[in-house]
């Protein structure tokens, strides 16, 4: 994947070991030659990390010049002392890169509950020397925590580039949590259109994957544009669109335990909010869940979850299921005859697209989810205190 | 538990094997020797068995005389011909019961999806004779799908008594569903009295459980008062309130997989229902109910859980967490040397006590689910079709 990666005009990576995690890199930074015209929406969760509420107010302006991320313990419940930390380290880095500290977005992801060692980070920024470089991997890679794998993509808008880097698989490992992303690009976007952008790209994206339901105390997606190109605005929304719904998969496709995919467009529906609700009942239901892992295509435990979704506007005598592109539901019976069809279908696929016309409205909305297998239940129940 | 169990004046019952399941019981009875005052509460899940909409009206003038349970397929999903079966039974069972079609409450459970046997049932029901016994046990396990054990309980309230029997242990099986409550008294009840009493009784018992998360497309609850004993009715109300949620936990105790049961209370809350949706939250979290699986006391998924709770009115500074009396997160910060017993109190008990102070308001409430096991994964992703 390396070699297909364009990184955009403006922007240079750091990552290395400061001593959070035992061995692997856990400090990241990405630095602008300018400052940028930035957007960033964070978690919605209100238990959260020391970072969000400083990162709310720096973005405030639409301006960033910098990120950092610390790796290996979020940062969250941590009280005065962890947000006093995260100043230190904003106030040590601004002294170091000539940056405002105001125009520095932070990130932690990790454990929940223990300071950072605060003194270590210090020392290390105070006497080593920091070496940018062009090369976004160092980065990349400083950013996780037991993701399986690197997650970046790139793509071209004109003469722009739009780099996309994730991490998140989940809340992986007991105590770890956060999907983070950054989203840079040498286009030029107005200070007033970059959050409207940003966001519209992150609810068709982001917003529409769930891996089990569990929202991070520390989530953020930040996008930085260093202005360096002109671009048409409609064309570089549809490419930021496709980054982020790139990137958003690659992280359901890094889903702790997960063996498969699912797609699920729920059509027809009265609004496009409510094909969302439906969507994200059926993905988010354990007994759908854990059928997905064992082949089996439950279409009862589909229709119950409709059915639990709230304020959902339907009749449950239109309602037709399909698996890819055979119905297994329709006019309240069964489809016998497609059955061995259907099997082979799930039994042979690691990608399942699974359809609900509600024969109700004319919008629909597709959400991305993914399977509950044993291996799940391992990772997130193996002992951690 | 039999010989404890005491029958109150009026009903008998009756259970057998129809052919719905292969060998097991699968047609029950509760027939009373006259029209009693009764309530029912049903599933909000709107794709809904057709004993539902049925159960809803007939029950609608306050007044039943029989209960009719069929198990091992739901009726649900069926349309119209499903429909006509609920009827057909109901028209057999008035003619040889000498029972007023309006007066039967009839209930489904089993597979989604498939018809009933309706020429099966109706041969049954024309050719043999039923002998309604005193004994409710035919009648318990014939409502029974893959429940471990047959649920019973009862009390006395001055001279009358309380019967309670109820199946359910979450969606069990493979397509399977169902929590079905049928309470039967010989206390005297105004007939404007019965609804709000099984209302506030089910409020504090069925709708505090959650094993996991999933609505069930045929519960139902049902409330029959024969009318014999005059009874002080607010002692009535404590012991429907005792026998509902004993029932309640009984299911909890039943549920799929299950190793462990988690009881926690949110306390200090702006309201009675905040304190319900942050226990609720926290509950079905997949994160929190494999670390409890896991002998894990992860607080910081608790924490995860209370931020994710929509509309929660809270201080995160302000939160304390309690395993058992150990508080395990106060003022920010971890409660360390509480640790190790915290450790000890969760494996060597079945029975876990969770408690979240959020010091914010003055309401409380407790809700009851527990752990997602290896067990519950293989149980519900074992193939079905």
């Amino acid at each position: 994947m390396g070699n297909e990666i364009k990184v955009p005009k403006g922007f240079k990576f750091y990552g290395t070991h400061v001593g959070i995690k035992k061995k692997r890199k856990d400090f990241g930074l990405i630095i602008a030659d300018k400052v940028c015209h930035a957007a960033a929406v964070f978690t919605k969760n209100t238990f959260c990390g020391e970072c969000i509420p400083i990162g709310k107010e720096h973005v405030s302006n639409a301006e960033l010049q910098a990120v950092v991320v610390t790796s290996g313990i979020a940062n969250v419940a941590t009280g005065k002392v962890g947000r006093k930390n995260e100043y230190r380290i904003l106030e040590c880095l601004a002294n170091k890169l000539q940056v405002e500290k105001e125009n520095i977005l932070p990130s932690s992801t990790g454990l929940i509950g223990p300071q950072l060692p605060i003194d270590l980070i210090e020392d290390f920024l105070k006497t080593e020397s920091i070496e940018m470089k062009e090369n976004y991997e160092d980065f990349a890679q400083a950013i996780l925590t037991t993701d399986q794998q690197m997650k970046v993509r790139s793509l071209k808008v004109g003469d722009a580039t739009i780099l996309g880097i994730v991490k998140g698989s989940g809340m992986i490992e007991p105590n770890m949590a956060t999907m983070l992303a950054y989203v840079l690009t040498d286009a030029k976007i107005a200070k007033e259109a970059i959050y409207p952008m940003l966001k519209t790209a992150v609810d068709q994206s982001f917003n529409t994957i769930s891996i089990d339901s569990d929202t991070s105390t520390s989530d953020t997606v930040a996008l930085l544009a260093s202005n360096h190109y002109e671009v048409d605005q409609t064309a570089f929304q549809t490419g930021l669109n496709q980054l982020c719904k790139d990137l958003a998969l690659a992280v359901v496709k890094d889903a702790e335990g997960a063996t498969k995919t699912m797609f699920v467009t729920v059509k027809n529906a009265v609004s496009q909010e409510q094909a969302k609700s439906a969507g994200k009942s059926i993905i988010n239901s354990p007994l759908v869940k854990t059928a997905l892992f064992g082949n089996d295509p439950n279409w009862g435990r589909i229709a119950m979850a409709l059915g639990k979704t709230e304020g959902l506007i339907f009749d449950q005598n239109k309602v037709t299921v399909y698996y890819g592109q055979y119905p297994i539901f329709s006019n309240s019976n069964e489809e016998k005859q497609n059955i061995s069809q259907i099997l082979a279908y799930i039994e042979q696929n690691e990608d399942i697209y699974l359809t609900v016309d509600l024969h109700q409205g004319t919008e629909q909305f597709e959400v991305i989810g993914c399977d509950l297998s044993y291996e799940y239940v391992k990772i997130n129940s193996d002992y951690s205190s």
